[in-house]
């Protein structure tokens, strides 16, 4: 399995990559719909037919679509920018070579298998994580969704060609399942596949650090209120609290105001990453975090707003089918992990479980994200073995 | 002359400006072509020739371009991304002004007077200040000057639609005098007009802080290499060590990769501008700074590169110029500035001098910069009372 996969792989490995060997693959740009072009050519190669929700997701089906019992696979095409290849297009490709898995083992499910590619899994272009997942469960306002803008000011509508269509009846009342392939991203896993208990808490904070847009070199110190300044204290204080709590907290994206060399800024704007086992550790640091950022514009004469841009609680998934898959895998390990994923929106609608292949390294969103070819077709197998269970 | 001053001044004052009443005129992007079309028109009114000298700057002439004894004007059109309306076009609203108030005065010049208009003086687009007289005076290789990219990655070659010509011999063998008009950019100037008497010596390092990028979410905090962390410590470190030696420190361009909000980056880029009285007492100040970013890269596994783009020495103007200048001008307070002027890159070849007009709010590089029309007008009259004198 593992040569099948290396050649289904080879096919969408160029595709948005960058020389260093990192992926611009946002949702909706021209790599992402190359991508979709080639899911939808994978398809018909397998006589699969392809269906949409208006929300931007796409399913390619073994079965009716939507027939009772239905059972989701699948993962995401989207990058972060200039992330690895892994995160979400091997859930795809996996789900794919599953198919075919079964189809050579004369294995015919008595109920349909649905390969999704979700939209906007990453939040990298319109800023909300999971955003198809979101819209086919309701959890956020299709009209919202629509209004979202990337960095050039494109909304998710135009991106679309259409308002939204949001929540869909079906998940509800057709799918009995939904397991997610996923590369994993820390280095808890020690084996070629695990699967998946919970999804930590996590969200993410806009905060406004504003001041005095000045000249750099005519301002004096002691005239200054230089908003880079309450945000570097905050920077730092993110940091130490995520330490002392035991969870995760990073500040990995910024945009400042007017952004010159010689001009003291009016705006910094960082986005905090909070993440924790459980949600009033989330919850506390990021209290910590704000009160020291006020503290420290108090000195500086800068001001603070904080606006949350998606909070999610944490996930647990189903444990009784993560406890069937393990045994169903000869005892897979079951481990959590501080990664949001489409699956875990879709958990508070659907029993749902994840599987994960081992990373070696650890590294995720960046260009070393890297799964070996042996362990991708352990996925496979195992994938094919729960699907084949499930259906 | 303030009410020819606001009649003259509501000609450009809608030109690149923005919703805030900042303003976006980037070296030869389209507002700043629209004020050099301004420039020639201008010229036309006045009958005055306009020369190039295929470094991008631009010369109105009252008299034979270039004839010995030349006494140049003027200052920029550029401004700083969303910076104020005054810093650069003020001098040479001015210069126009000053030429018809001789004119109406029957004044006629025995030597020429040439207004300029420098390019890319702020270094907003292509990163190095004062780019067109730094080119004129031989200061910048023109073929180093033709590689600097824009944002967009546009060079100032492609921009200028030519390799640049580079020093000129005329600045040394045909010009007697510079005098440039200036906003003041503090709050030290109490009257309406002074004479400029140093410029600090400053500069622009490039620091270059680099880790491992990785997913937010999943990396433990003791796993990290985080180039944030590194740089935030930079920021707080500069402010300090500035406030410590009397000296301005600030970092208000900061770029990021990946930046995204759920992974940590790879690389931040911070540029570092600072400015001393004197020029041991910044290096003193660069070096502390580059000192504790070294040793919290050590702390944070992150390295750290310094990369100086422009360092300029402390200008002393011509003394008894300054002198002359403030006696004619019934004693203006002479004084020293922190903002680096073409003036300042001029003043190693040519006898120069600055007028500086009364900032009220001491704002600059911002929206809020402004001076009243009556300071303005008490500006034109400096400035022609000065060129009647060096003429």
């Amino acid at each position: 399995m593992s040569a099948a996969f290396a050649r289904l792989w080879a096919e969408i490995a160029p595709i948005g990559r960058e020389d260093n060997g990192g992926y611009l693959r946002y949702a909706l740009s021209e790599p992402e719909l190359r991508l979709r072009d080639w899911f939808r050519d994978q398809a018909d190669r397998r006589d699969m037919t392809v269906t949409e929700d208006g929300n931007g997701n796409l399913f390619a089906w073994w079965g009716t679509p939507w027939a009772p019992g239905t059972v989701l696979t699948g993962s995401h095409f989207d990058s972060v920018p200039h992330g690895g290849g892994y995160d979400g297009p091997l859930g795809i490709v996996s789900a794919f070579l599953a198919v075919d898995l079964l189809r050579e083992r004369g294995v015919t499910p008595a109920r349909p298998i649905g390969v999704a590619a979700f939209v906007e899994e990453e939040g990298g272009r319109f800023g909300v994580p999971c955003l198809g997942s979101r819209l086919m469960t309701g959890a956020i306002d299709p009209d919202r969704a629509a209004a979202l803008r990337d960095r050039d000011g494109v909304t998710f509508g135009e991106a679309l060609g259409a308002r939204p269509a949001g929540a869909s009846s079906l998940l509800a009342s057709r799918v009995a399942a939904v397991v997610e392939l996923h590369i994993e991203q820390g280095r808890a896993l020690e084996v070629p596949v695990g699967v998946a208990s919970a999804i930590w808490p996590h969200g993410r904070w806009r905060m406004d650090f504003t001041g005095d847009g000045d000249h750099a070199g005519t301002t004096r110190m002691i005239d200054r209120h230089d908003p880079m300044l309450t945000f570097a204290h905050t920077v730092l204080a993110a940091d130490r609290e995520a330490r002392l709590a035991g969870a995760h907290a990073t500040i990995g994206r910024v945009s400042v105001e007017p952004n010159a060399t010689n001009a003291i800024p009016s705006l910094v704007r960082g986005w905090l990453d909070a993440r924790a086992a459980d949600t009033p550790t989330m919850e506390r640091l990021v209290e910590a975090v704000v009160k020291q950022a006020v503290e420290r514009a108090g000195q500086d004469g800068t001001q603070v707003s904080v606006e949350p841009e998606s909070v999610s609680p944490e996930v647990a998934f189903d444990t009784s089918l993560a406890g069937r898959l393990s045994a169903l895998l000869g005892g897979a390990p079951i481990l959590p992990t501080g990664a949001g994923h489409d699956a875990g929106v879709l958990s508070a609608h659907v029993p749902t479980a994840m599987l994960f292949v081992r990373n070696p390294t650890g590294v995720s969103h960046a260009p070393a994200e890297h799964a070996s070819d042996e362990d991708c077709g352990a996925g496979v197998e195992a994938l094919a073995t729960v699907l084949a269970e499930l259906t």
